[in-house]
């Protein structure tokens, strides 16, 4: 959850640290704020996978319609809570690339808007529990707006001490146009709230749909822009717009904080894992002197495949984390499709839990077994190709979004494309296996899991060569890394072109 | 959890970040790895309060021995965990002060020390159920004999790619004896804990003697060492020390990995809060129909203690943040007591969810009202307490780990020292009320707790008007900040005595 800092925050850390705190009417550097900020949404959106995993079946018990019932409105609110807390990171992220000091007030007032934010979860299980009843949504709506007017009162503080701005608004010319568009911008999910909470009131499927406009806002606006462009022409930018581009919506995210969010979801779903493991696979006294003639290690003998998937299931996440880290060293900006894909991939990360303890519960409920590996092998699958995809989006535009050394051509371009293929390929592989093969087991699926770390290690040697074998076959000169050829025409395409 | 940069990541950081990934041999900056690994841990030594506050105990059953050993178990693990991992955190801490960049391998042995500390609750849950049999301690002898391996292991591949370690040590001429050092500092505990595991076969008791000392070997022998100083007199450091010196278990820990790891625990717990709002405080659309004649309003309504509950815990564990972000704003450099004291505040911190579910509770199972708002000002008046000793321990040292504004006379001291002060005189005052007023109710502490962010708010007010007033009373020239009477004197304690 760390990141590296801006310019300005980067020469407060140096030596001496004793300009990071700007002495000037008490503003703050906000980066410590804002990486707990990171933090906080990071968890809310992924803790709710706890309930999911949470309920219990027990072996006697059928999987009948009441407890369906409950396990699918459990994810429904996991995956809502999931999308509502990123978007809200979004808009926060931009509020506070606006806003580039704090004072205690703004520290506050963001702890209060954190407060209600974590909120939010709680009206998606009064909505989902409640399907017809309009209470939830009008709650959600309230809170909406509560967070939308805690942010435009941080937005009108920070204009009305300009000291606490980014630079580039604080010296601004156009600094009351910037603060209309910032507040705008704010305001825009709670004024649709109020109407929603209004329909839900006297008519409250409107509100639902309202709700649904709010969270893909984003997304749609983007969306309109894109097809205006593309029918009505290039608009060309008004001249006073110019500085308030760098908090418009389609602006890049700050990869800093893309990374820090992913690095909270990676690092409490492991967590999640061994809390399981705490709850779950202590033998209870009286069942070991009874069943195990009072011998412990027989007693955890029972539960060896437990540990196994825990092993299996660590290993994952930590390698799927491991392959994020390295692809984001590459990365030099995140763009807003890289931002989409980045969530859908967490929110499949954030299921991880659900893989572990459908795999590690078959022990118990010896049954279903290849469609529980199945579960497992779909969510993995999920979360890996998406990080694959936001390679993808990347290399779209190369020059601008990654390091020469992983373009097309560069010197680790195939290592990147083996290190995240390598997942998606593997669970493929073992879900194919589970239709194929009638022995295949969670015990060996765990073993898989286990066996990709020593992958990860022999991929550069198997990377390098298949490489070599390439250039024998085709007769060429032996393989050189060549990143020199590709750099120079790379780096010009990054040089806006003269007008 | 974010974290400024040493000097060399904040130039990485800079700009167009091509710096960032050392194109070198595949050699990357450590940082995000390091700020994953501090999310982990700090996660990991926190969560383990969640078993506690999950022990539940139905109105009807009386609280007999059986739950009140339960609950004690559970207690002494989280304990154990939190300390435990803080241990290890600081070993992490120092190790990669050695490291100074990562490669692939690193990267994959730092998941696998990771994934073996996460086991580490686990050996404990066992211990502490089975307090009769060796396995527990057997067990997290050879977890701990693992970490050190990987840590050695880690050290060992680093000294062979020496552009992987810390520049000084790198270029330093005494870098074989380095190695041994920080080789014999990684692998202290584990030999210990090798004689514990043989012990543990036939002798368990000696075994636990042995555990308590490894996790108290760092403030072991640093006593030790003072004493040795009182005594005999401070000795000359031998010539070829001086490059170890930066590695040496007393030397100050880092500030960033401080704050990153704390950002953790307090994000965690808050987050915890929310959790056990969305599982128990959601209504059974059954109990709605037959208990409350369909209306949903109503029932909430009967949660209303549990939202006021969750209002003020998450308003004091905000605070507590907001005062820790305060402190170390202002500190330069956290000196390993300081680092201990943090570590005994974020203990407590991490009970918050316990004392949120004592007062939550107290709607469901309306008895001993007084004992839970007690148990509740207890939690917070340590936590808030260590804080406060925090400043207290730097303030001795206060030309080292201070900024100016804070230091005796400071701009900021008074402010500084009524930002800390409030909540230890709060939870006291809340505690004094519980015992003198008979009508104190849960309702009135969790008010009392949501009252609190208008006191910081109006504290900076307070403060200069108390000053004011003080100089008034003292007959002096009106008040006025002074820094710069105080600042060169204490400048120039910061200069090293000439030799």
């Amino acid at each position: 959850m760390s990141r590296p800092q801006t310019q300005e925050q980067a020469v407060d850390a140096e030596g001496d640290s004793s300009l990071y705190r700007n002495d000037e009417e008490g503003t703050q550097s906000s980066h410590r704020m804002l990486g707990f900020s990171d933090a906080l949404l990071s968890i809310i959106a992924t803790v709710m996978i706890l309930p999911v995993t949470h309920t219990e079946i027990s072996p006697e018990q059928q999987f009948d319609k009441s407890i369906q019932k409950l396990l699918a409105t459990r994810i429904a609110v996991y995956l809502m809570t999931f999308l509502i807390v990123t978007v809200a990171w979004a808009a926060h992220t931009r509020l506070f690339q606006v806003v580039g000091k704090i004072d205690d007030t703004l520290a506050l007032l963001n702890l209060a808007c954190m407060m209600t934010i974590t909120l939010l979860p709680y009206t998606f299980s009064l909505m989902v529990t409640f399907p017809d009843v309009p209470l939830g949504i009008f709650l959600f709506c309230m809170c909406v707006i509560a967070i939308g007017s805690v942010q435009a009162l941080i937005v009108g503080y920070a204009f009305h001490f300009p000291h606490l701005l980014n630079p580039q608004i604080q010296y601004s010319t156009h600094r009351a146009l910037s603060r209309q568009h910032v507040l705008r911008l704010v305001l825009r999910g709670p004024a649709l709230c109020f109407v929603a909470a209004v329909f839900s009131l006297f008519f409250f499927p409107m509100s639902y749909l309202l709700m649904v406009t709010i969270i893909f806002l984003p997304h749609i606006s983007k969306a309109i822009s894109w097809c205006k462009d593309k029918f009505m022409g290039p608009r060309e930018p008004p001249a006073h717009s110019v500085e308030s581009f760098n908090i418009d919506l389609h602006a890049p995210l700050s990869k800093e904080r893309v990374e820090a969010f992913s690095d909270g979801v990676y690092a409490i779903v492991a967590t999640l894992l061994i809390l399981d493991i705490c709850e779950d696979n202590v033998p209870d006294p009286k069942d070991v002197q009874e069943k195990f003639s009072g011998s412990l290690v027989t007693a955890l003998g029972a539960y060896g495949p437990q540990f196994l998937a825990y092993f299996g299931s660590f290993a994952t996440v930590g390698l799927l984390w491991f392959a994020h880290h390295s692809l984001f060293l590459h990365v030099r900006k995140a763009t807003q499709t890289m931002g989409l894909l980045n969530i859908l991939s967490l929110a499949f990360v954030g299921g991880l839990p659900l893989a572990y303890q459908q795999t590690s519960a078959f022990a118990r409920q010896p049954r279903d077994e290849l469609e529980r590996v199945r579960v497992s092998c779909a969510i993995i699958f999920f979360a890996s190709i998406f990080q694959f995809a936001i390679w993808t989006a990347a290399l779209l535009h190369q020059a601008e979004t990654l390091q020469p050394a992983v373009r097309f051509g560069g010197r680790e371009h195939a290592f990147m494309f083996a290190k995240l293929a390598l997942y998606p390929c593997a669970s493929l592989l073992a879900f194919a296996a589970t239709c194929l093969l009638s022995r295949f087991s969670t015990a060996i699926f765990h073993l898989m899991q286990i066996a990709v770390p020593f992958a990860f290690l022999l991929l550069r040697l198997l990377v390098r060569l298949a490489l070599a074998t390439l250039q024998v076959l085709w007769g060429l000169r032996p393989w050189h890394p060549q990143p020199c050829l590709v750099e120079p025409e790379a780096q010009s395409q990054l040089l806006p072109a003269p007008c």
